[in-house]
C-alpha cells in the first residue's frame, strides 16, 4: 500500500495511491486512515511530504562506507541528531541554498515512518511500530558540520528534510538498493544491507530515549558518495520498492 | 503580564495570571490570546508548561563560567542542539531518571519564548519576536554526552525539557539573577549578563537557520555549578523577575 499526502485546490488530504488514482482518506496517521469513496487523479494533485513529523530523528555514520569516507571511526552506538519540523519539504519542493553556507550536500536515506506511539519497544516487536518507508534527503551544510561538535546547524535549515514521494507499507527494509542521482548522474549507490544499525534496532533504541509519535521519521543514515549540490541542480533519491524523491536546488 | 497554561477538570487553557486569579484566555500563542470573562483560582488548577514548542532550540556553553568548568574552549558561534517536543514537562511534573543513564544533571536556563514567526530577523528587531521569558531546566544525562560527539541522546529523554511556571512578558533579559536550588541548597548562581551570546543575537542567528514558530523556545544555556540529581531530589530553577520552576526526580 502506498500512502500519499497531497494538495488539491488549496486543501490537504491523505490518500492511498492505486495506479494513476488516489483514493482519498479520512483521518490522519495518529487516528488512522480510512478510505472514502472519493478519488483524485495523481496527475491533478500536488504530492506533499507523506507525513508531518514532530521530529526527524536522524542517524549519522550508519553505513560502513560513509564513516570511512569521512575518516571517522565506526560508531559503537547509533549517532543521533534531530531535524526540526520546520525543515520539512516534499517531492518537487525547492531546496533553498542558505546564505550562511558554501557547501550543501545531498544524503540519500531510507526513512522509517512511525505508525504507533513507541516507548521502550523491544527489538523483536519494533517493526510493528513502523507504518512504512519513504525516501529521504538529509540535506546538509557540510561546511557548517564540525567533526567534533554539534551538527544541528548544518542539518536544520528550512527545506533540509526532504521526504517522499509516498509511504510504502509493504516492504522488507533489510536489503534495498538505495541511490542518489545528481542531474542524471549516479553519485551514491548502496544497499540497506550495509546499515550498521538496522531499522528494528534503531526503533527500539530510540524508543528507550524518546517517545516516537505517529508520523515521526527515523532517517537511517546515508551511504558513501556524498557530495555537493549547486543552485539549479536536480537531486533524486531512489530506493528499491519505494520510488524516487526529486528536488531542485535554488 | 504573566501567561499561564493550565489544566482544570481535564481541560487545558491559556490564561493571564493576576495575583491569585487566572483570567481565562481564548486562542493560542500562534493566533494570539484574548481575555474572557471567566476566572479560575490559581490554587484550583494545575499549571502546565506555559507553551507547547514544536522544538526546543538549545544553546550550549553560553556562559563563560560553564565552558570553563567543562574544560572547553569558548565558542565563537552559538553551539546549537535541539530537544524534541516529547521531552516537555511543566512545573511540578516528574523528571524521570532514565534506565540508560547513571548521571542526570540539572541545568538552570533562561528561556525565551517565541511569539511571532521569525525568519531572517535582524538583531535590532529580534526582541519583537519574543513573547516573553520562562525558567527552564535543560535536564542532561551527562554520562551520555560525549565531548566530541552529538548531544541529542543526552538531552532528548522524555521529561528532560522542563519549562515554567509562566511566561513573563515584561522583562529585560539582559541582567537577571539565575539560580538552581537542589533540595534547598543553592548549586548554580549567576546572572544572564554573563551570557556569551545574548537573546537578541540568538533569535537573529537562529532565525537565519530555521524558522522559529510561536511557542518555540530558545534555551539560552546554563551557568557554572552543574551537578547530578538523584531519585527523590527536588530541583528548583529560579530567575529574577520570573519566578521558580520546581520538579522532583523519580
Amino acid at each position: 500500500m502506498k500512502i500519499v499526502r497531497y494538495e488539491k485546490n488549496g486543501r490537504e488530504f491523505y490518500g492511498f495511491l492505486e495506479g494513476p488514482s488516489i483514493v482519498r482518506a479520512e483521518g490522519d496517521l495518529a487516528q488512522g486512515l480510512a478510505r472514502t469513496a472519493h478519488k483524485d487523479a495523481l496527475a491533478e494533485v500536488r504530492l506533499l511530504a507523506p507525513c508531518v513529523p514532530t521530529k526527524g530523528v536522524c542517524i549519522g555514520l550508519n553505513y560502513r562506507d560513509h564513516a570511512m569516507e569521512l575518516g571517522l571511526a565506526l560508531p559503537t552506538a547509533p549517532v543521533v541528531f534531530l531535524k526540526p519540523s520546520t525543515s520539512l519539504i516534499g517531492p518537487g519542493d525547492w531546496i533553498d541554498y542558505p546564505e550562511l553556507s558554501h557547501r550543501v550536500d545531498y544524503e540519500a536515506e531510507l526513512v522509517a515512518v512511525i505508525g504507533r506511539k513507541a516507548k521502550n519497544v523491544p527489538t523483536e516487536q519494533a517493526l510493528e511500530y513502523v507504518l512504512g518507508y519513504t525516501c529521504g534527503n538529509d540535506v546538509t551544510a557540510r561546511d557548517l558540520q564540525p567533526k567534533d561538535g554539534q551538527w544541528t546547524v548544518a542539518k536544520s535549515f528550512d527545506t533540509f528534510m526532504a521526504l517522499g514521494p509516498w509511504i510504502e507499507t509493504e516492504l522488507d527494509p533489510s536489503d534495498l538498493k538505495i541511490r542518489a542521482i545528481l542531474n542524471g548522474t549516479q553519485k551514491q549507490s548502496s544497499t540497506t544491507a550495509n546499515l550498521i544499525f538496522d531499522v528494528p534496532h534503531l526503533v527500539s533504541w530510540l524508543s528507550r530515549i524518546m517517545t516516537l509519535l505517529p508520523g515521526d521519521v527515523i532517517m537511517t543514515g546515508t551511504p558513501s558518495g556524498i557530495g555537493p549540490m549547486q543552485k539549479g541542480d536536480e537531486i533524486a533519491i531512489e530506493i528499491e520498492g519505494i520510488g524516487t524523491l526529486s528536488n531542485k536546488v535554488r
